[in-house]
């Protein structure tokens, strides 16, 4: 398991003029806290600040992009101590796992994981030894909020279904610990017709808000009543996964049938899809009235491996993303709401071939549309470099929103960020080195890129 | 209002060795003369030769690149003085919108618009201020035909619909002036059911050419007409935006047939669009006897934004790309003409995931096809290169067809000409780098990319 | 005609570190031998090891890459000799057909072709010159034995019908000559109801292998017989030529009966895509048992000139990519062998958009999965230095098999395994210097890219 060396260079350009100048832009960002208005931890983790299990149970077994990779390789799942929904018996030993991944690791070269690993390993711990990493996780300078200051976390936003308490975020509040961690409205499970248990969880709102969820003005209303308890814990922005972006723009009459319709689950698969795009129209109605920034996901064809899906349940590394239109699919949405100077609507992608074609031009003109960054498996050096040079001669920088990590691994938080930023730098300095901005202008946007937009365009 | 500096080196890599070959490469090729063969200004201003108004209406309320990027932020179009089709008031004051433009000046950073700016400030006025751009447009120095011969055009094509009676034109014929205007048939107006006014312009199109245009063959012949009429007034080449590239091939009582039904006023969706497909091959078939080059400029979705569209009218920033496909699209029309080798068809597109995959094997198999340069959203130093990348290695060199500048702002024809000249420059210097072409091969086709090709392939 | 020199950094970057790293790299790689898992030379010269002909019947007329190009730029087929089908005449002077090359060598700047051709010339001939290299092929030293081994190949593929006897593979296992030739498994001409003469074709199959191809069982059972003697000459794969990637999963009596439709010759076009479907299902269970690695290569309309098709017959350079999904196509195959950890699919693509967004998020997943080099209009320069930057984020190295030169061009075989060493040799390099990987890790990968991963892929 070899370790890659931290250089103080890594990922701007090997030509000298750009890489001196990547260096200065980076050395004015390094150190500027981070924002993560996007992601998956635990808000538990925060709450109850207990010490994080073992290596192995950290940086393995919850990381679908260490053990997809792993599994494309051969390696079991089981073995890698993945639990199986029928309970049968996997892989107990941490340090068994841990050598399993150990004896992989060369698979990861040239991949983003690998980035994020070796920073850990480097900067976390000062080491990749399991027992060493152990040692440290059981030391107080390694529990949740020790890390939290230590990687400079301004404020982290996590990311809730309508249906949750909130009951870590309210014991974070109350606990009188400073670190700002915010929730996001997450409602897919109540919102699409598909989600498991959909019928179950509308039930389940009407029940936590008093509203007649059975019925559509009820139904949005406990949205509303939820979106505003969401805002009490911090919330600034809500989250849409869908597998398209499409939206639609029903009238009240359509709309109500269609919940009904939905609420029998005698849906078809297309009734299914209008209601998830007329629910996109709807949170941005009632996102005029809160000012929650939006967020769109679209294009990830979810748990394509059914084995894995029945063997070891959703999200285990087989989401697949797709083709993915905007142009006609957010229309409907845009034609009601497009001009909206006081809405903010950001636009995710897996689909690449969208950046320069669709999404820019989108944003280089609708008020309302902003770009996230690269998302997913496009969320690594190469992925970003894409992004900016697909996107920004066509909406520029400033319809861009910064970096979202957008994960549940907290260790790979600093590094995801430090990646970003040195991309980034590494983008301004050709730029400049290419006479394309000019110096000033370069230490202008660089702070921008890794601190402003984000927390100006999340209402942070 | 930051303005660039014009560094003799920018756009070329900063690699020492790419930028002295690039250099080298860039200085045979700078000063020669404009072929501009595809493009929307206006005759008048040849014509007439009066005066620009002021810088704003020059620079910002006629350009939506410019406009289009600063509504993205939240700038509303009536303080940049659009006029609004219900005549409401807009701003009117043009200094009030020179600052309204300048304090946003920033958010063009990495764009296309910024460099082309800048460089009419630099190169044409030597200032970016407002008084002073004025006081040079006051000049006889800055009139269109000084501006025309300074910036050392040898001709420019405009483009007009098959009912203008190109009076413009036939004044400049009659002028005694030297400079070459000519102009290019663009038959969307008569050719597009879903054109607005499409019946009346058909019916128009008969009074002009005496021609029975309520049946098929008196229509085909008043094309023929105004095609010839056209060429009286310079024209080498016909122009047609399509949403799609579909071409049809039926036969003529087909055609006979559809053509009754559009101009009923009855046709579906997919009527107008199989109508466009066969007119596209009935251009192509008249072609072939008047030699006039056929250009296709697919897959843009036009007015988008149908609050801009009622508030401002059509090409008001807008328009969006869409996803094109050639392969099928293009075959009815190849099946029948694309082996003729006296036909040329000149490919556009917006989507460049097609460039490797679709365009640069059909233009490096049919005969008739040429690669078009990137277009619209894409005439950009990076949308250059990836076209150059991802296009060369299936069609070659030859199978292009140079620079278009396929624009309405004048005073950005040089600076679009020296970018595409300087990052054509710039990847003939890495292929050479890279030995992956010979010098004395690169200063062969510098000159053709700049110049020769394009006069070639629109036969100017 | 102006040949490119050798250089010995060709294809490396210019940039001094990194130039330095990719010589050094490529100097580890350069003199491995060549292993050619995938191609399309033919037995025959291998086996009778008679002179190849002239230059022109050598470079020319049989290369779809050299005629398309030149048919391109408006050269009559006819006039490089192309035999056609209705036996007219065409130019028989093979000085004339180099001539008519030699003057238009310079549309091929930019190319692989150019590479290619290049390399041939100073590598294998010293020269250019179309008597000099004629002289060449008059000697023992260029007859295909002694190229096979000048070249350094450890082993070629072939690829043949399941009707093809086999013979020159069969000669060539007991002429004692110790070069390894082996074949792979094609059954596109008895899988494809659109094949032409399938029907007949799998009559013949029924013939050949005593089993009773009327009937589902019975064909399948005489495709395991094939496979089986395929594994006699050598096959250690089979491989795939379909228009998309469509994978079905029926019933055997679903089977059965759309067997039968397509045996009568009354099939929908749906119908045979959905056999055709099926049938890689099939292969993929037959694979199980007999360990033949699984190739797919969709996505290529082919023939798309009917014209050329007419006169000139199929593979006449007018194939052409097509937008291809992967993610829904492959599911029914996947969701029934995906997770199979002895069971090796390797996926190829023309439409590169699917790199970063389907295949190496599918490959980082599954198995059974690996993705195959480059293919056709890809395996060039620009091509894989674009698989790489956007395969190996998400994929990984590991997950791809080296290269592929699936060419029936002999004389460039060393040629397109020296591009792709040099350009993975490149890409490693620019990784290293922008402390991506680690020096030695890239040492260990370059022989891996060049040799290692497709000999074990493929199993040879």
């Amino acid at each position: 398991m070899k370790k890659l060396e931290l250089h103080p260079d890594r990922l701007f350009s090997s030509d000298p003029a750009q890489r001196a100048l990547a260096r200065a832009l980076y050395a004015t960002v390094k150190d500027l806290p981070i924002v993560s208005p996007h992601g998956h931890t635990d808000p538990r983790w925060y709450a109850d600040n207990e010490p994080f299990g073992n290596a192995s149970a950290l940086f393995i077994t919850p990381d679908h992009y260490v053990f997809r990779m792993l599994y494309s390789q051969g390696v079991r799942l089981e073995d890698l101590g993945i639990p199986r929904r029928d309970g049968s018996r996997v892989e107990q030993d941490p340090r068994k796992i841990w050598r399993s991944f150990a004896s992989h690791y060369h698979v990861f070269r040239g991949t983003p994981t690998r980035i994020w690993l070796d920073h850990a390993f480097h900067e976390v711990f000062g080491d990749r030894l399991f027992d060493r990493i152990n040692e440290c996780l059981a030391l107080p300078a390694f529990r949740p909020r020790a890390l939290f200051e230590r990687f400079n976390i301004e404020v982290i936003a996590t990311t809730e279904s309508p249906l949750d308490p909130l009951v870590h975020h309210a014991k974070l509040r109350d606990s009188g610990w400073k670190g700002r961690v915010v929730t996001a409205y997450r409602p897919d499970p109540v919102v699409d017709p598909e989600f498991e248990g959909f019928r179950a969880n509308v039930t389940r709102l009407g029940e936590i808000t008093g509203e007649d969820t059975t019925a559509w003005q009820g139904y949005l209303a406990a949205h509303r009543q939820r979106r505003a308890f969401f805002k009490t814990m911090g919330a600034t922005s809500t989250d849409h996964g869908h597998p398209t972006a499409l939206t639609c723009d029903l009238t009240a009459r359509e709309s109500e049938v269609l919940f009904a319709k939905v609420l029998t689950g005698a849906a078809s698969s297309g009734d299914a899809e209008v209601f998830r795009g007329q629910m996109l129209t709807e949170m941005a109605r009632m996102s005029l009235d809160d000012a929650l920034v939006m967020q769109i996901h679209p294009g990830s064809f979810r748990n394509h491996n059914p084995v894995i899906l029945e063997r070891f349940g959703r999200d285990h590394g087989a989401d697949i993303p797709t083709r993915t239109d905007y142009v006609r699919a957010l229309k409907p949405l845009l034609d009601r709401f497009g001009n909206e100077r006081s809405l903010t609507l950001i636009l995710f992608t897996l689909d690449e071939s969208v950046y320069a074609r669709e999404l820019a031009p989108l944003a280089g003109h609708y008020p309302i549309l902003r770009l996230g960054p690269p998302w997913w498996f496009h969320d690594s050096p190469e992925g970003m470099l894409r992004f900016r040079a697909q996107a920004t001669e066509t909406a520029g920088f400033y319809n861009t929103v910064g970096f979202n990590d957008d994960t549940r691994a907290f260790l790979s938080i600093p590094a995801r960020h430090d990646v970003a930023r040195r991309i980034d730098c590494r983008f301004l300095a050709q730029l400049v080195a290419e006479h394309r901005v000019e110096e000033d202008e370069a230490f202008e946007l660089a702070p921008e890129l890794a601190y402003g937009l984000a927390k100006r365009a999340y209402r942070l």
